[in-house]
């Protein structure tokens, strides 16, 4: 019994060692780990606008724009290269990304290209005054929402 | 030993499949992905700078000007709240951040900004010719190893 748990840990051990390498091995890993490293820094500030569009956070000009800049930054860089053939969640581990993007690319496009538009929207309003967030969230939120639930697996 | 081989699979089953979930827990750890997600991205774009840089891709003008605007993208974000106090490799699994970063804030600003700089030079070069993206790549590869070299652990 000893040795059982002894080889459980050492088994489990190996298995956590070995699981961030395996995660950083090739092209397509590394450009998912890239993509949804970019997805939780707008979630991150998509939640700082949320928080204050519901009053759960005093509403802070600075802070506003400065989180709301972010996205809009982040939705102006040129992501292609992080959408490789073979990084969907059929082909790779961890991905939560439908292989109906690879086929759909002219779609995935106009969804992104909504998205920017509602993102540089929010950039002008959001630094402006509370009313003015809380009316450029919806389509804000609706862009993400559009792309998510065509295009990636449920939770 | 049947038993033991179907106790050491589920064990590494179970430890693979909680990993990802224990990863995205806390605050702390939502932002190491997001900032890892980050530096892979520069990483990336860098490297589609240095392998023309080297010879190792033939140059390519609208290619090197989208990685260099991608990079001097990222590196005009306001990143701060991607650097959470606990999120150092002492504290937080996965984490290659030193504790030092936390006690000299001024200092990784002087860094940050000499790494913004580089990338807008790199930005106004890479698009020019071969010959101009080759004489800003010494700085910008500089400015984000001087940052490495000082702040994160070793791989």
């Amino acid at each position: 019994m000893m040795k059982t748990s002894r080889i459980l840990a050492a088994t489990a051990a190996a298995v956590l060692a070995a699981t961030p390498l395996l995660a950083q091995q090739g092209p397509e890993a590394q450009a998912m780990k890239a993509r949804q490293g970019m997805m939780q820094f707008y979630a991150m500030n998509l939640g700082v606008l949320g928080a204050m569009a519901k009053g759960e956070r005093d509403y802070d000009a600075a802070a506003a724009s400065a989180a709301a800049g972010n996205i809009a930054g982040v939705a102006q860089l040129n992501m292609s290269m992080l959408w490789p053939q073979g990084s969907d969640d059929m082909s790779l581990d961890g991905s939560r990304a439908l292989p109906a993007i690879w086929e759909n690319m002219a779609d995935v496009g106009a969804k992104s290209a909504a998205m920017r538009e509602a993102a540089l929207a929010m950039q002008a309003a959001a630094g402006t005054d509370l009313a003015s967030l809380q009316a450029a969230m919806g389509a804000l939120g609706g862009a993400c929402g559009d792309c998510h639930k065509a295009y990636r697996t449920p939770q």
